[in-house]
């Protein structure tokens, strides 16, 4: 632990401004749990709860042994795991799409980061819908660029409104949108993002689609939009992917961003600066495993949503709770209307009852009353305890 | 190739003015070169030209393999990886450094960047002693930090001299020095050092040492310099590292940064947002390489050491030619005075003669007449044929 207040010279008024890491908060109240309900129940992080395939596991292993991984790559990735993503986003998608049009990145963060520093300048704002994923917040706020916060409504089902945010577009140089959503799992329906895609063409503002979570939407959901059916979607959309949720490996660190020419050119400066290349080993390994572990994903996609429908079970239990959202890997919950606000209530539940979840605040204003739970990576007997605890 | 010009909205002005990732242009010049003059002589890259340790590969492969290292961890590092690298540092320094002290990154270049937002504001200032490291000048750009940049001469053997750099300290937030130095490869002496540290107290501005490449310092260059001696250095002094160069493994993106606990509250935000956590497999096995390879490091030192002499053997028969600077990894060299400019130069030495190096523009203003050669990837039966080659 790092103590607070020790003497320094001045530091970044941006990054003094930028929220302190959330996760490690609510660890450090389970520290204080004396195991009375029984196991922690660990609700915080959105990892899945089962392991990457085996043979999987063997690629990195026989990659991570490799003379070739240790060495430096190509600054935009390996080109088999960039014409691998490419083929299956076409598949995904239902469009053309190559190897060229493709980057890998150490990470989904890095990725939203180096996105956002190569998209906004000095001044230019950001338009994120409320409840965000605060470490998108994070980013923008250590980079100086101011964010425009778009209220998201439970009674919408946490679907951001095009006309609302219309009239929050003056300075915006572009829209976030997060589907599924990351804390509130709301699926955006494609009518919604076309629409926000038409709002950003009309502003000249670039529309952003992170779709970390896309390998869990159901047949029904695909394709989630049809953005990339335009043959000229580069000139104003891009797309943010992490291989950490689909395969397992998020201690390897692998992202992408798709996107056009003119937003590569200047990417890969970011690129090269930042990461240099995306850590080679996990990348030769997920070269292999894209099209290898397809079935192994849908396999996944279908346990995650008997997870969201055993989550579903064990909410409709809880009397004074609402499970205002459900889907990929969260419930968000409204809270009883007698309880404490969301992060003494976190804190309680973290410390009497050993059940870790993210109060509402962390992910932006407005959220006092709500509760994330990631259920991902809970089995359907842990989750069944759930109303126990809350 | 991605290809300029292409149709896109706006983009970031910072992104755009920076400079273009160097080392791809030389890789395009090398694809004109017919082999006319032999095989292609890569000189541009600093990357050591033997292999990572047969039982680091070994180590790399039985972490990656395991499903511990597919998970998320701490975002500062892994401990035990942090306390090894600590005991390391404390040896090397003849100083008192524990665990608390360092955190874990994926790759020096992310380190730089992340120390940068963490310690300049809006409008505030570094220093970088010219010719400077290209991505580290590329960062602040990309970050929108001005930088001041304090020539250092040949006739000082590259040494960045302290009175100047005092006249030029006004908005300078922190003073940014390499060494073993990128691209001249000049050590600065420990009284250059802590006259640097005393200038930047005064100013109220911070010292950040980069000294990824201080594995190679002979022993009569250790420790470097005394600035881990003061209790106090983590006041006014962030040190930054690389696991790249000493355990030969830029592929897997691994750095560090030693900071003071203040330095460190913050760091854990940029930590969490960029990185999430570094590369875990990677952590992993060097946690127990730091130790492990200690003479193997040594040896590799010598190793490098006979080939900068092998070099400088190497670029005496070269009339015209001048070896301005040369150590760790780098020759820095003066071209004849009836050559053309060294951007000219080089890319013709690319095109007919397949040797590859970076002409000194790359690396700032005012090198228009120097040529690095990163001599650290070639053996010494390759030095030897590159004075056929200029």
């Amino acid at each position: 632990m790092v103590p607070s207040g020790a003497m320094t010279l001045p530091l970044s008024p941006r990054i003094q401004a930028t929220q302190t890491p959330p996760i490690p908060a609510v660890r450090e109240w389970a520290a204080r749990y004396d195991g009375r309900a029984g196991p922690v129940l660990d609700l915080t992080q959105a990892v899945p709860g089962y392991p990457p395939h085996p043979d999987l596991l063997a690629k990195l292993a026989e990659a991570a042994g490799s003379r070739a991984a240790a060495g430096y790559g190509p600054i935009d990735g390996d080109p088999d795991l960039r014409a691998a993503l490419a083929d299956d986003m076409a598949r995904f998608y239902g469009a053309r799409l190559t190897t060229a049009d493709v980057a890998i990145t150490s990470g989904g963060n890095l990725a939203f980061t180096m996105a956002m520093s190569v998209l906004a300048g000095q001044g230019e704002a950001v338009m994120l819908p409320t409840p965000w994923y605060f470490n998108h917040r994070m980013a923008l706020s250590a980079l100086g660029i101011p964010c425009v916060p778009l209220e998201c409504r439970a009674e919408d089902g946490f679907i951001p409104d095009p006309d609302r945010a219309a009239a929050l577009m003056a300075g915006v140089r572009a829209i976030v949108l997060v589907t599924p959503n990351n804390p509130t799992g709301a699926v955006y329906p494609p009518a919604v993002i076309a629409r926000f895609a038409e709002l950003a063409r009309a502003h000249g503002a670039w529309l952003v689609l992170d779709e970390t979570y896309r390998d869990f939407l159901s047949p029904a959901q695909s394709p989630p939009h049809a953005l990339f059916a335009d043959p000229a979607w580069g000139e104003g959309f891009v797309h943010l992917y992490s291989f950490s949720k689909a395969y397992c490996v998020p201690g390897h660190r692998v992202g992408a961003i798709a996107a056009g020419a003119g937003f590569r050119v200047e990417l890969m400066k970011a690129l090269d600066t930042l990461q240099i290349n995306a850590p080679k080993a996990a990348q030769a390994a997920l070269a292999w495993g894209v099209k290898a572990l397809r079935d192994w994903r849908a396999a996944n996609r279908d346990l995650m949503a008997g997870r969201a429908e055993a989550f579903r079970r064990a909410a409709a239990q809880l009397p004074g709770w609402r499970l205002d959202s459900l889907g990929a890997y969260f419930a968000y919950m409204r809270l009883p209307d007698d309880a404490p606000d969301a992060v003494a209530l976190a804190e309680r539940l973290a410390v009497e009852r050993g059940l870790l979840g993210l109060p509402g605040p962390f992910f932006g204003p407005g959220q006092d009353r709500h509760l994330r739970l990631a259920f991902a990576n809970a089995e359907e007997s842990v989750i069944a305890q759930v109303p126990a605890r809350l």
